[in-house]
C-alpha cells in the first residue's frame, strides 16, 4: 500500500485552541502522525515522500488573495506593534443578508478576520510550511492515482476538509482532499468526494458549491450542536449548476454502526449513481468512540465494515487523512478503516 | 436643553476587548458617563429619565431570535461546562459567496458566533440590561421629538451603531440610533441619519441598507485599515429599493477640520436633497484629536464648527450618543458639538 508521508507536516506545533471561548490543548498535535505512521507500518504501508508544490498547484481550489496573505501573515502580522504572540480572529467578516457586502481590508488584523473563521486555527512561524506539505502530500497521492494506482493513502496533517478557497479554519489551511479530487478532475477524471469525517466537510463542500462536476457527499455530526454549526444541514444541496451535487448526511451524537451504516449506504447509493471513475475518501477517524470529541461511536472494528461498504463500489480509492485524534486507538482505527478499503 | 439619561446603563461594566488579538483595557467604560454628564451639565442639560422599554419595541430594529439570544445569552452560556467566564466567540459564521449559505444553529456556542460580530463585545450578567436602557434613552428621546421638541440629546450608553438585526459588534448591542429613527419614520416623520463617529455605522447601515425611506449618511476612517475593516466603503451605496440612500465618506486617517468639513458639506447636501423632517446625529466625539483610537485630528474648537455645519440644515435634531472614549477632552468635545448643533 503505497502511502505518501512528508516529515515536514511535523512542524506545526500548537499548544492551544477555543473551546466555548476558552483556551483549551490542541488535539491536533505532531503525535497524531506517529500514531498514524504505527498504524500503516501495521497496515503494510510503503512510505513515499511527495515533491515540494507551488501557489499555481494550491491555486486550483484556493483563492490568490488568500495564498498572498498566508505567505506574508506570520512576517505582517509581527510588524504591529503590540499584537499577539499569533496571529487570531478578532474580528469577524459575517455575511449575510441582514448585512452590507463585505469588503477586503488592507490592515493585517482585518485580513486575519476575513480569512479565518474561528478560534481553530493556531498560526505560528512554520504552520504554513507545514500545511503546504500536507497539500503536497495529497497532491502527490493524486498524481500516483493518474498514473495508474488503484488505492493510495494520502497521510496528510494538518488536515484540510473545513478550508474553503479563502478560508482557513477547523485545524485547517489548505483543503488537500479538494486539491486531490481537482487535480484528478483536471487530468479527465471523473471524481467524487466522499467525507466520513465526523465534522462537516464545509470547505470542500464550498469549493465544489456551485459545481456540478465534482460530487461532494458527507456523512457528520449534526451541526445543530456540534462543529461547525452554520454548515452541514441537509438543506445545503449545492447552488446554480451545482444543485444536487452536494449531499450532507447529518446523523445524531452518539450515532453508531447500525444507523451510521444506513446513511453510508445512502451516501454510497449517490456516489455510485455520479458514477466517478476515482472516488476520494476524506477520512476522519473522528467518528471513533473514544475520540476525544465524542462526536459518533463507531467501534474499532465498526472501521472495517465501513471500509469494506465503500470498497464494494469497487473504485479506485485515494484516501486523505483528515481528522482523528490522540487516543489509545487511533492507529487502530486506521488500521481497521485501510483493511476494509482494501477488502 | 433637554437631555434623555439612564442610570442603568452603569450596569455594564466591561474590563477588556481584543485588540490585534490581545486583551487590552476597554475604554468603553461607565465613567464615559460621567464625563458626559459633566458635560451636560457645562452645557446647560436638563435630565430626562426614560420609561423602561420591551422586546416589541426593539424589534422594531431587532431580529426576534436576536432579541431571544441576548434575553437567555448569560443563563444558557453558563449552563455549559467548562465555558469561558463571559461569552465570547470561537466560531464566525463568515458568509460570502465562497461558502454555502449560512445555518442557524442550536447551540449557544453556535450562536454566539452567529450573532457577536468581533472582539469588542464583552457580555456580563448586566450587560443586556445596560443595553436596554440605553436604547430606552434613544427611543424615549424620540418621543419627546414627536411631541414637539425640536431638540433633544440622548445619553446613550453603550453605543448602538455597530449594531446590525442580528448582530452585536464594535462595544454595541442595540442600535440606538436606528431605533430612534424607526419609532420617528413610524410615526410618518421623513427621517435621515448622519454617523460621525471616527467609525464607520455599519449596524445602522445595514438596518436600512435595502429601504429608500430612511436615509443614512456616515464620515469615517478609511475602514481599510480601520474598524469595523469590511464596511463603510463608498462604494456600498444600498441595495434593491434602498440603492441610493446609504452614502459612506471615508476619509484617511489623521484628517483634520478643513477636509472633514470637505467630507461634511458633502454629506449634508445629500441630507438636505432627501428633505428629512428630522435628522437623527449619531454623535461619536471619536473624531477628536486625543480620543484613543486617534482616527481623525479633530481639535476641540472644530466641534462647534461641525455642530454649527449642521444646524445650518435648520432642522429638528435628535442627537444619538455614540462612540468617543476617556481622554481629558470628552466633555469639553460634547459642550462644543452641542454649542454648534443649537447655534
Amino acid at each position: 500500500m503505497i502511502t505518501v508521508f512528508d516529515d515536514m507536516q511535523r512542524l506545526h506545533n500548537p499548544s492551544s485552541f477555543l473551546v466555548a471561548g476558552k483556551s483549551q490543548p490542541m488535539p491536533e498535535r505532531p503525535e497524531r502522525i506517529d500514531m498514524l505512521l504505527e498504524g500503516v507500518r501495521r497496515a503494510g504501508g510503503r512510505l513515499v515522500a511527495p515533491k515540494p508544490i507551488g501557489n499555481e498547484t494550491l491555486s486550483l481550489v484556493h483563492d490568490a488573495r488568500y495564498l498572498a496573505f498566508m505567505d506574508t501573515l506570520w512576517e505582517r502580522w509581527h510588524r504591529q506593534p503590540d499584537a499577539a504572540e499569533y496571529p487570531a480572529p478578532n474580528i469577524h467578516a459575517l455575511g449575510r443578508s441582514s448585512l452590507a457586502p463585505v469588503g477586503y481590508p488592507d490592515s493585517v488584523v482585518g485580513q486575519v478576520g476575513y480569512h479565518v473563521g474561528d478560534g481553530s486555527c493556531p498560526f505560528m512561524d512554520k504552520t504554513w510550511d507545514a500545511a503546504r506539505a500536507s497539500a503536497a502530500t495529497a497532491a502527490h497521492a493524486a498524481r500516483l492515482m493518474l498514473q495508474g494506482e488503484r488505492f493510495v493513502y494520502a497521510l496528510c496533517r494538518p488536515p484540510g476538509h473545513h478550508a474553503a478557497s479563502d478560508v482557513a479554519a477547523g485545524f485547517c489551511y489548505i483543503n488537500n482532499s479538494a486539491l486531490a479530487a481537482e487535480i484528478l478532475h483536471r487530468a479527465g477524471k471523473r471524481v467524487a468526494i466522499l467525507d466520513i469525517d465526523v465534522h462537516h466537510g464545509n470547505g470542500t463542500e464550498a469549493i465544489f458549491y456551485d459545481r456540478a462536476d465534482i460530487l461532494t457527499v458527507s456523512i457528520h455530526a449534526d451541526p445543530k450542536r456540534f462543529y461547525p454549526f452554520f454548515w452541514g444541514y441537509a438543506e445545503e444541496t449545492g447552488r446554480g449548476a451545482g444543485e444536487g451535487y452536494n449531499l450532507n448526511l447529518p446523523l445524531p451524537r452518539g450515532t453508531a454502526i447500525d444507523d451510521y451504516r444506513c446513511a453510508l449506504a445512502k451516501a454510497l447509493r449517490r456516489v455510485g449513481d455520479f458514477a466517478p471513475e476515482i472516488l476520494v475518501v476524506a477520512a476522519g477517524l473522528d467518528i471513533a468512540v473514544d475520540d476525544p470529541f465524542k462526536g459518533f461511536a463507531i467501534a474499532t472494528d465498526d472501521f472495517t465494515t465501513i471500509g469494506g461498504d465503500i470498497a464494494d463500489l469497487k473504485l479506485p480509492l485515494l484516501v486523505v487523512q483528515e481528522g482523528g485524534y490522540p487516543s489509545p486507538s487511533l492507529g487502530a482505527s486506521l488500521v481497521a478503516l485501510l483493511e476494509g478499503l482494501r477488502s
